[in-house]
Formats: C-alpha cells, sequence, structure tokens
C-alpha cells in the first residue's frame, strides 16, 4: 500500500508539472475517444458496441466501414472468440536488423500485403522505400527511433522521427532514455518522449520500455510518463537481448495506461497462441517477425516467412 | 586477380565520382601527416622517428612533447617491445549499454582519468556529462552515432554527429549503413559517411563496419569508401552481438587503408595479449570494457573495472 501511494504521489507530481508545460498533441486517431461509439455511427444495423465487442470478427464489412471513416485501430473484447485469420489486424510484420536487404524489404511489403498486416515496423533509412511498397494498401509503413538503445539525445531523436513522418512513416517507434530512467532523472525521460511526440504529430507514437532491463517501479513509472507525454501507445521491448512481452507486463501496463492507450507486445511473440495470450491481457498491438506463422496457426500452420527475424 | 581488378575498378570509379563532389575535411589531427616528422620536431635528442618507432615505450617525456603540440595518437612500430603499462594511450574506455547510469559513467571517467586513456566511448546521451568529468585530464569523451546498427538516414546520422561534436565529442564512431553495402549500393553507403564526415569537421570520424556481418569483398570495398569519404579510422566492430576484433580483419583493413589512417580493433578485446596482437597487426586503437585489465595485465593482474561493460 505504501508503495503504491508514492507512485500515486509521483504521477500526481509529474502531472501537476507538466501541465503547466504543455499542450494537448500527439495522439492521431489511436485513442478510443476517436472511434466511433456503436456501430450505429457509421450506419450499421443495431446492437451496440457495449454489448457485442467483436465487430471485427463478426462484421468485417462494418470495420471497413469504420476504417473508412479514419480508424486505424478497432478495440477488441476479451480475444477468446477471435479467430487466427483475423490477428493480421494487430501484427506490425517487424524487419529490424542492421543488415537488412532491399530484397527481404520487399519480401517483408509482399508478405504484410498478402496477409494485411496492421505495418510493417522497419529502420529509418527503410520506412521511405516500404511505404513506396506498400502504397494503395491497407499496410502501413512505420519507423523505429533512438532504436535499440534510446540513448539518443531528445533533439536527435526528435529529428529521427520528423524525418521518418516525412518520408511516409505512419507510426513511430521510440525507445525511452533508459538510463535516465534509472538514475531517477524523469524530467528527462519526460522530455525525451515529449520531444519525439511533438516532432511527430499527429502521428501517433509508441514507447518502448525494454521491461526486460525496469523492475517494476521503473515500468510503472514509464507508462505514466508516456502516458502524461500523450504518446498513443507503450511497448514492451526492441526485441534485442533484453527479453521480450510477458502476460504479467502487459496486464501491468494496461492496468497503468487505462483504456485510452494503445499496449503492444513485441519480443518472442512467435505463435498464435502467444499472440492470443497478449491480447487477452490487454495488448492491442503484436510486433512480430513470425507473423506468418501467427495467422496461419489455424488454417494451415505450415507457411513460414520469408523475411529474415530481425531479433523479434 | 580477377576480383581483385573489379575491386580496384571499383575504387577508381568511386573516386573519379567522389572528387567531384567534395573536399577535404574532417581528418582533424589524426592523421600521420599532422605528427612532426621526427624526435627532432619537437626539440628532442637526434635518433629519428624511421629508425627508433619506439618513442612512446622509451621516451615517454617527448611522447608528452608531442602531445603537447596537439598530437592525439602517437604510431608504434611492431609493438614488440611495448609494455602493458603503456597500452592506455590506444584505448577507448568504452561503455555502450542502453540503461547505462550516472553512477557507471562517472566511474568511468574516474577510470579513464587514472590511468589515462585515450578516451571514454559513450552513447550520444552521455557524451556532455562525460567530457565535463574529464576536463582538464588527457582523456576526451567520444561518442557513437547511428549507434548499433546503423540503420538510421544519413541526415540523422549527420544531426547527431553535429550535436554530439557541440556536447564536447572529440571523436564520432558512427556504423556504416550495412543493409546499403549488402545491397552493393555504394553511394548510399558513401554519402552516409560524408554527410557524418562533413558534419563532424573537424572532428575526426571512425566508421564501424560490423565485420562480422560481411565478406571479404565488402571489407575491402567499406574501408575504401570510408578513406575515400575521408574519415579518419575504420573500426571493426560495435560489440553488439556480431563477433568482434580479429588479426585477420585487422591485417586486411590496414592494407586496404593504407598508413594514414587509424583502424580501431574493437569487440572481444579483453587481455594485454589480445590488445598487443591487434596492435601488431596494424591496429592504432583499442576499444574495450575491460580497459583496467588489459593495462594492468604486467602490473598486477588483480584490479577489474568496476563500470559495468557494454556490449564490448
Amino acid at each position: 500500500m505504501e508503495q503504491n501511494a508514492q507512485v500515486e504521489h509521483l504521477v500526481d507530481e509529474i502531472t501537476k508539472r507538466v501541465q503547466a508545460r504543455m499542450g494537448e498533441v500527439g495522439r492521431g486517431v489511436e485513442s478510443s475517444s476517436d472511434i466511433p461509439k456503436s456501430c450505429q455511427d457509421v450506419g450499421v444495423k443495431a446492437l451496440s458496441c457495449e454489448e457485442c465487442k467483436g465487430c471485427h470478427v463478426n462484421r468485417p464489412d462494418d470495420v471497413r466501414n469504420f476504417v473508412k471513416l479514419g480508424v486505424s485501430r478497432i478495440a477488441a473484447g476479451t480475444g477468446h472468440d477471435r479467430p487466427a485469420s483475423d490477428l493480421a489486424q494487430y501484427i506490425d510484420h517487424t524487419l529490424l536488423k542492421g543488415d537488412t536487404t532491399r530484397d527481404e524489404l520487399k519480401t517483408l511489403c509482399d508478405e504484410a500485403r498478402k496477409y494485411q498486416f496492421a505495418t510493417v515496423c522497419v529502420n529509418a533509412c527503410n520506412v521511405r522505400y516500404c511505404a513506396a511498397q506498400l502504397e494503395g494498401s491497407s499496410t502501413k509503413a512505420i519507423a523505429v527511433v533512438g532504436f535499440p538503445l534510446g540513448a539518443e539525445t531528445p533533439a536527435a531523436k526528435a529529428f529521427e522521427a520528423r524525418e521518418a513522418v516525412r518520408n511516409g512513416a505512419a507510426e513511430i517507434d521510440m525507445v525511452i532514455n533508459i538510463g535516465a530512467l534509472k538514475d531517477k532523472d524523469y524530467t528527462t525521460v519526460l522530455n525525451d518522449i515529449i520531444s519525439v511526440v511533438q516532432a511527430s504529430a499527429p502521428t501517433p507514437v509508441k514507447v518502448i520500455l525494454e521491461n526486460g532491463l525496469l523492475n517494476y517501479e521503473q515500468k510503472v513509472i514509464a507508462c505514466t510518463l508516456s502516458k502524461i507525454a500523450n504518446a498513443a501507445f507503450v511497448k514492451t521491448s526492441t526485441g534485442f537481448g533484453h527479453g521480450g512481452a510477458t502476460v504479467e507486463d502487459i496486464t501491468l501496463m494496461r492496468d497503468i495506461v487505462g483504456p485510452e492507450m494503445g499496449v503492444k507486445a513485441s519480443g518472442g511473440v512467435r505463435s498464435e497462441a502467444d499472440a492470443l495470450k497478449m491480447l487477452d491481457a490487454g495488448a492491442t498491438r503484436i510486433g512480430a517477425s513470425a507473423s506468418i506463422e501467427i495467422v496461419m496457426g489455424k488454417m494451415q500452420g505450415k507457411t513460414k516467412s520469408k523475411a529474415v527475424a530481425g531479433g523479434y
């Protein structure tokens, strides 16, 4: 209890200081407040979303209407009735190794287009090529920033993010300043996130916490600061050597950020069962290189991604 | 032979195109042409450097005179007569993990000051702090850029480098665009290096090749492009998961770049014997986190670095 009180005090204190310094920026169209309140809002048959929570499964045409209105993600229910084929819309098809070639990127984009993954997640120097490859499809290109160490300056991360958006990135996945977080230098951590959110606005920003390097309290604080900074998502891991997503972490992150933000499970998600566990725990996005294995789990279980995995 | 001819043709072709585009920039005071030609040049007793090649070992006071004149590295001879205590001047004392704290950086700088290492090598967000910590000492702070994947854009790397120099970085260690190199997109690789060299000038730039991901020809080409771009050094590895320095690679890199450039051995150099092997093969700088173990090898062999290793 005493620990919870301390954390709450911290959140209050940070919120107060930040409110004096910034306005609302950068959440884009990712938050639930931007999503029509019920199916009626987009002119489809009755049965409110509060009752259903499964329109992405049961009413694919209606979901397409939502998408036409600008929604980029449909909130899911408990997930227990979600078929594997439907998982594609949650997946960032990911290739982040430093020696990625154009052939591998082409394969990644072809696969993403074929299976209708939400995005491809690539390094900043590759986002323009992928955005061009994906033109005319529902899949978007997203770029990582300050990746994978998070140890650049706020200005450098902001520059990188702004340029990635100009080059076609529809979302930015940034790494938090982990050293500053461990130093309890929360102002630096917060300003670092704010600088990327503002540089990317209105493009949504995900904040990679690299949970494998953090203790419980540091995860709580990182989620808190990400929310204050108006990031769109918190994300578990880089997938580069410090462990991956766990059900416990997803549950905690969802609890701290509430329903308004996205939670992305990344690192070690390699099967349909892994993905469903994460979604059930509160994730709204999956970062994976084994994306095809995930979506084909119940359908064929044989096709493997041709793109080489990049730490994920 | 046919392969050699192809590589030579490539070098000629690239050289021609580059000469039309840029001038001489960014080599700082690192090249041998900037070093006084013999001991006489700095007013010390006769015995020319051509005969001796061991003044760093046999005449430490004279070496200090060189340093006062602005020389930041003394070229070595065969190295067989180099005592362990003298290795410090070749060492970049390195800490690059993403969750590095201020306490660890303080320890790193204290150790570097005590043992008179050439530099501390840190992430860009930490270079200002380390430069301040090292003020008044012979040790400099240097920053990595585009690290460790090398998969940022040329503009983002240039921004990061320029800011790091403003923050006190005395050298920049950048990672080459490995994907572009594998794609045979040599123009992109070259422009990437040039952008950092120009943004950093006159601060010297090292180009990290990440040899563990490259084949023989790619190493040759990467050295060639680094030299054309007026980088000060080529460097073997990031130390993040793709193998480290080998005698074979150092020999090759020294052969390709000639005597004018520096060659830095990094990744897996953990003892005095490792370091001496690298220097004997042609390295002029060592990147290490086991720096104290290296220099204490013959002296005590007990003191260990307190700073936590960062992939090196």
